[in-house]
Protein backbone atom coordinates (compact mmCIF):
# COMPACT_ATOMS: atom_id res chain seq x y z
CA UNK A 1 0.00 0.00 0.00
CA UNK A 2 1.27 3.40 -0.77
CA UNK A 3 2.75 5.83 1.63
CA UNK A 4 1.62 8.42 -0.33
CA UNK A 5 -2.54 8.45 -0.19
CA UNK A 6 -4.45 11.95 -0.28
CA UNK A 7 -8.29 11.71 0.09
CA UNK A 8 -10.37 13.02 -1.99
CA UNK A 9 -11.55 16.76 -2.55
CA UNK A 10 -14.90 17.83 -0.85
CA UNK A 11 -15.99 20.25 -3.76
CA UNK A 12 -20.13 19.27 -3.63
CA UNK A 13 -22.76 17.34 -1.65
CA UNK A 14 -23.19 15.12 -4.59
CA UNK A 15 -19.52 13.79 -5.11
CA UNK A 16 -18.98 13.30 -0.91
CA UNK A 17 -22.08 11.32 -0.66
CA UNK A 18 -22.76 9.40 -3.76
CA UNK A 19 -18.83 8.90 -5.65
CA UNK A 20 -16.85 6.10 -4.58
CA UNK A 21 -14.01 8.57 -3.42
CA UNK A 22 -12.58 8.36 0.31
CA UNK A 23 -13.64 12.11 1.02
CA UNK A 24 -13.02 12.54 4.62
CA UNK A 25 -14.59 15.58 6.63
CA UNK A 26 -12.02 16.84 9.50
CA UNK A 27 -13.91 19.13 11.80
CA UNK A 28 -12.35 22.34 12.81
CA UNK A 29 -10.14 20.57 15.44
CA UNK A 30 -8.71 18.72 12.43
CA UNK A 31 -10.64 15.54 13.99
CA UNK A 32 -12.96 12.93 12.68
CA UNK A 33 -15.12 10.63 15.08
CA UNK A 34 -14.17 6.93 14.41
CA UNK A 35 -15.85 4.05 16.44
CA UNK A 36 -14.47 1.00 16.90
CA UNK A 37 -16.42 -2.36 16.35
CA UNK A 38 -16.03 -5.73 16.95
CA UNK A 39 -15.76 -7.44 13.14
CA UNK A 40 -17.14 -10.79 14.85
CA UNK A 41 -19.54 -9.67 17.41
CA UNK A 42 -20.48 -6.62 15.80
CA UNK A 43 -20.63 -4.87 19.31
CA UNK A 44 -19.20 -1.18 19.73
CA UNK A 45 -15.60 -1.32 21.61
CA UNK A 46 -14.62 2.41 21.21
CA UNK A 47 -15.28 5.70 20.06
CA UNK A 48 -11.96 7.69 19.71
CA UNK A 49 -10.86 10.43 17.24
CA UNK A 50 -8.52 10.30 14.72
CA UNK A 51 -6.47 13.54 12.43
CA UNK A 52 -5.79 13.31 8.28
CA UNK A 53 -2.08 11.76 9.86
CA UNK A 54 -3.63 9.09 11.88
CA UNK A 55 -6.35 8.27 9.10
CA UNK A 56 -3.62 8.06 6.49
CA UNK A 57 -1.60 5.94 9.12
CA UNK A 58 -4.22 3.21 9.84
CA UNK A 59 -4.62 2.75 6.14
CA UNK A 60 -1.42 1.76 5.62
CA UNK A 61 -0.08 -0.27 8.73
CA UNK A 62 -3.90 -1.85 9.10
CA UNK A 63 -4.02 -0.88 12.88
CA UNK A 64 -6.17 1.40 14.27
CA UNK A 65 -4.39 4.76 15.07
CA UNK A 66 -6.03 7.50 16.84
CA UNK A 67 -5.22 11.20 17.87
CA UNK A 68 -5.10 11.36 21.66
CA UNK A 69 -7.29 14.71 22.35
CA UNK A 70 -6.09 14.57 26.38
CA UNK A 71 -2.38 14.01 25.56
CA UNK A 72 -2.31 15.45 22.12
CA UNK A 73 -0.77 13.29 20.01
CA UNK A 74 -1.10 10.22 17.50
CA UNK A 75 -1.91 7.17 19.35
CA UNK A 76 -1.20 3.90 18.00
CA UNK A 77 -3.68 1.79 20.02
CA UNK A 78 -1.89 -0.97 21.60
CA UNK A 79 1.07 -0.13 20.45
CA UNK A 80 2.53 -0.32 24.38
CA UNK A 81 -0.44 -2.88 25.83
CA UNK A 82 -0.59 -5.15 22.83
CA UNK A 83 -3.92 -4.60 22.58
CA UNK A 84 -3.65 -3.47 19.05
CA UNK A 85 -6.93 -3.55 17.03
CA UNK A 86 -6.22 -4.91 13.68
CA UNK A 87 -7.98 -3.13 10.85
CA UNK A 88 -10.77 -5.25 8.77
CA UNK A 89 -12.93 -3.17 7.49
CA UNK A 90 -13.74 0.41 7.39
CA UNK A 91 -16.51 2.36 6.30
CA UNK A 92 -17.80 5.92 6.14
CA UNK A 93 -21.36 7.37 6.34
CA UNK A 94 -23.28 9.67 3.46
CA UNK A 95 -21.29 13.25 4.74
CA UNK A 96 -18.27 11.35 5.10
CA UNK A 97 -17.93 13.08 8.74
CA UNK A 98 -17.48 9.95 10.84
CA UNK A 99 -15.31 6.51 10.03
CA UNK A 100 -16.47 3.39 11.48
CA UNK A 101 -13.52 0.62 11.86
CA UNK A 102 -14.33 -3.23 12.38
CA UNK A 103 -11.28 -5.03 13.75
CA UNK A 104 -9.41 -7.68 15.34
CA UNK A 105 -9.10 -6.45 18.60
CA UNK A 106 -6.13 -8.12 20.18
CA UNK A 107 -5.19 -8.93 23.87
CA UNK A 108 -7.75 -9.18 26.80
CA UNK A 109 -9.59 -6.15 25.48
CA UNK A 110 -10.14 -2.37 24.04
CA UNK A 111 -10.94 -0.21 27.33
CA UNK A 112 -8.31 1.27 29.45
CA UNK A 113 -10.31 0.48 32.96
CA UNK A 114 -9.95 -3.44 31.77
CA UNK A 115 -12.49 -4.63 29.73
CA UNK A 116 -13.49 -5.69 26.37
CA UNK A 117 -15.41 -2.82 25.45
CA UNK A 118 -15.73 0.83 26.79
CA UNK A 119 -19.38 0.55 26.23
CA UNK A 120 -19.67 -1.44 29.13
CA UNK A 121 -22.63 0.72 31.07
CA UNK A 122 -26.06 0.88 29.31
CA UNK A 123 -29.45 3.21 31.04
CA UNK A 124 -31.69 2.27 32.96
CA UNK A 125 -34.75 2.66 30.83
CA UNK A 126 -37.21 0.39 32.54
CA UNK A 127 -40.24 2.16 33.51
CA UNK A 128 -40.57 3.64 36.49
CA UNK A 129 -37.21 3.42 36.89
CA UNK A 130 -34.27 6.55 37.01
CA UNK A 131 -32.82 6.62 33.03
CA UNK A 132 -30.05 8.70 34.62
CA UNK A 133 -29.00 5.62 36.58
CA UNK A 134 -26.02 3.09 34.76
CA UNK A 135 -25.79 -0.76 34.91
CA UNK A 136 -22.91 -2.44 34.31
CA UNK A 137 -22.74 -5.14 30.82
CA UNK A 138 -19.75 -6.13 31.67
CA UNK A 139 -17.44 -7.64 33.94
CA UNK A 140 -13.08 -6.67 33.99
CA UNK A 141 -11.71 -8.67 31.47
CA UNK A 142 -8.38 -7.84 32.61
CA UNK A 143 -5.96 -6.21 35.21
CA UNK A 144 -5.41 -2.75 33.60
CA UNK A 145 -2.21 -2.13 36.38
CA UNK A 146 -0.94 -4.74 34.54
CA UNK A 147 -1.03 -3.68 30.98
CA UNK A 148 -1.09 -0.22 31.68
CA UNK A 149 1.03 0.76 34.35
CA UNK A 150 4.26 -2.16 34.08
CA UNK B 1 -41.11 9.04 33.01
CA UNK B 2 -40.17 11.95 34.91
CA UNK B 3 -39.35 15.17 33.00
CA UNK B 4 -37.46 16.80 35.02
CA UNK B 5 -34.35 14.45 35.05
CA UNK B 6 -31.05 15.80 35.42
CA UNK B 7 -27.68 14.09 34.91
CA UNK B 8 -24.75 13.24 37.50
CA UNK B 9 -22.08 15.00 38.21
CA UNK B 10 -18.78 14.44 36.66
CA UNK B 11 -16.29 15.00 39.74
CA UNK B 12 -13.91 12.46 39.50
CA UNK B 13 -12.74 10.17 36.97
CA UNK B 14 -13.26 6.83 38.88
CA UNK B 15 -16.57 8.33 39.61
CA UNK B 16 -17.59 8.50 35.69
CA UNK B 17 -15.83 5.11 34.93
CA UNK B 18 -17.19 3.29 37.58
CA UNK B 19 -19.96 4.72 38.66
CA UNK B 20 -23.84 3.75 38.18
CA UNK B 21 -24.65 6.74 37.26
CA UNK B 22 -25.07 8.84 34.02
CA UNK B 23 -23.16 11.61 34.05
CA UNK B 24 -22.85 12.56 30.19
CA UNK B 25 -20.16 14.52 28.78
CA UNK B 26 -21.09 17.39 26.36
CA UNK B 27 -18.13 18.97 24.26
CA UNK B 28 -17.23 22.61 23.90
CA UNK B 29 -19.77 22.91 21.98
CA UNK B 30 -22.38 21.69 23.78
CA UNK B 31 -22.33 18.42 22.27
CA UNK B 32 -22.06 14.70 22.56
CA UNK B 33 -21.87 12.22 19.80
CA UNK B 34 -24.32 9.55 19.38
CA UNK B 35 -24.26 6.32 17.52
CA UNK B 36 -27.39 4.62 16.31
CA UNK B 37 -27.52 0.89 15.69
CA UNK B 38 -29.65 -1.38 14.33
CA UNK B 39 -31.25 -3.66 17.86
CA UNK B 40 -31.83 -6.65 15.37
CA UNK B 41 -29.16 -6.79 12.80
CA UNK B 42 -26.36 -4.78 14.74
CA UNK B 43 -25.46 -2.46 12.07
CA UNK B 44 -24.18 1.33 12.74
CA UNK B 45 -27.17 3.41 11.19
CA UNK B 46 -25.68 6.98 11.60
CA UNK B 47 -23.55 9.37 13.87
CA UNK B 48 -25.27 12.33 14.83
CA UNK B 49 -24.99 14.36 18.01
CA UNK B 50 -27.24 15.53 20.87
CA UNK B 51 -26.72 18.21 22.98
CA UNK B 52 -28.34 17.73 26.73
CA UNK B 53 -31.61 18.96 25.99
CA UNK B 54 -32.33 16.27 23.22
CA UNK B 55 -30.26 14.12 25.24
CA UNK B 56 -32.84 14.58 27.96
CA UNK B 57 -35.36 14.72 25.18
CA UNK B 58 -34.83 11.01 23.83
CA UNK B 59 -34.81 9.83 27.42
CA UNK B 60 -38.29 10.96 28.11
CA UNK B 61 -40.02 10.28 24.55
CA UNK B 62 -37.84 7.29 24.06
CA UNK B 63 -37.10 8.46 20.24
CA UNK B 64 -34.30 9.20 18.94
CA UNK B 65 -33.55 13.21 19.73
CA UNK B 66 -30.69 14.44 18.38
CA UNK B 67 -29.13 18.12 17.35
CA UNK B 68 -28.52 19.44 14.05
CA UNK B 69 -25.33 21.20 14.11
CA UNK B 70 -25.99 22.76 10.59
CA UNK B 71 -29.92 23.69 11.16
CA UNK B 72 -28.59 24.33 14.61
CA UNK B 73 -31.93 23.30 16.14
CA UNK B 74 -33.51 20.01 17.94
CA UNK B 75 -33.88 17.39 15.36
CA UNK B 76 -36.58 14.82 16.49
CA UNK B 77 -35.52 12.19 13.89
CA UNK B 78 -38.10 11.02 11.37
CA UNK B 79 -40.73 13.55 12.77
CA UNK B 80 -41.79 14.53 9.34
CA UNK B 81 -40.70 11.53 7.34
CA UNK B 82 -41.83 9.08 9.93
CA UNK B 83 -38.62 7.32 10.18
CA UNK B 84 -38.15 7.35 13.54
CA UNK B 85 -35.82 5.61 15.92
CA UNK B 86 -37.36 3.91 18.74
CA UNK B 87 -35.05 3.43 21.44
CA UNK B 88 -34.66 -0.34 22.54
CA UNK B 89 -31.43 0.44 24.53
CA UNK B 90 -28.82 2.94 25.40
CA UNK B 91 -25.30 2.66 26.15
CA UNK B 92 -22.57 4.88 27.33
CA UNK B 93 -18.65 4.68 27.11
CA UNK B 94 -15.93 4.39 29.84
CA UNK B 95 -15.27 8.39 30.28
CA UNK B 96 -19.33 9.14 29.31
CA UNK B 97 -18.39 11.09 26.05
CA UNK B 98 -20.20 8.69 24.01
CA UNK B 99 -22.95 7.34 23.11
CA UNK B 100 -24.51 4.28 21.45
CA UNK B 101 -28.07 3.96 20.49
CA UNK B 102 -29.79 0.54 19.34
CA UNK B 103 -33.08 1.85 18.37
CA UNK B 104 -35.89 -0.06 15.81
CA UNK B 105 -35.42 1.83 12.83
CA UNK B 106 -39.02 2.95 11.45
CA UNK B 107 -39.48 3.26 8.12
CA UNK B 108 -37.48 2.49 5.09
CA UNK B 109 -34.13 3.73 6.48
CA UNK B 110 -32.35 5.67 8.26
CA UNK B 111 -30.34 7.97 5.34
CA UNK B 112 -31.66 10.88 4.04
CA UNK B 113 -29.68 9.98 0.65
CA UNK B 114 -32.44 6.89 0.81
CA UNK B 115 -30.61 4.08 2.07
CA UNK B 116 -30.99 2.21 5.56
CA UNK B 117 -27.61 3.41 6.61
CA UNK B 118 -25.57 6.22 5.98
CA UNK B 119 -22.85 3.72 6.45
CA UNK B 120 -23.20 2.50 3.04
CA UNK B 121 -19.69 3.00 1.45
CA UNK B 122 -16.51 0.83 2.80
CA UNK B 123 -12.78 1.70 1.79
CA UNK B 124 -11.22 -0.82 -0.84
CA UNK B 125 -8.47 -2.26 1.65
CA UNK B 126 -7.48 -5.04 -0.56
CA UNK B 127 -3.90 -4.87 -1.17
CA UNK B 128 -2.84 -3.39 -4.97
CA UNK B 129 -5.87 -1.39 -4.85
CA UNK B 130 -6.25 2.56 -3.90
CA UNK B 131 -7.22 2.28 -0.40
CA UNK B 132 -9.06 5.86 -0.56
CA UNK B 133 -11.09 4.62 -3.25
CA UNK B 134 -14.99 3.05 -1.68
CA UNK B 135 -17.28 0.58 -2.62
CA UNK B 136 -20.78 0.62 -2.17
CA UNK B 137 -22.66 -1.67 0.44
CA UNK B 138 -26.31 -1.15 0.03
CA UNK B 139 -28.34 -0.21 -2.40
CA UNK B 140 -31.35 2.40 -2.20
CA UNK B 141 -34.37 1.19 -0.37
CA UNK B 142 -36.39 4.69 -0.70
CA UNK B 143 -37.15 7.41 -2.90
CA UNK B 144 -35.23 10.55 -1.04
CA UNK B 145 -37.30 13.10 -2.46
CA UNK B 146 -40.87 11.35 -2.14
CA UNK B 147 -40.22 11.24 1.74
CA UNK B 148 -37.91 14.13 2.30
CA UNK B 149 -39.27 16.83 -0.72
CA UNK B 150 -42.97 16.31 -0.78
Amino acid sequence: MSCNLTFGGRNDKKTVEEAPVFAPKFDENGLIPAVAMDAQTKEPLMLAYMNEESLLKTLEIGEAVYYSRSRQEIWHKGATSGHTQKIVEIRTDCDQDAVILYVDQQGAGACHTGRNSCFYRKVDLEAGTDPTALTFTEDLTFDPDSVYKK
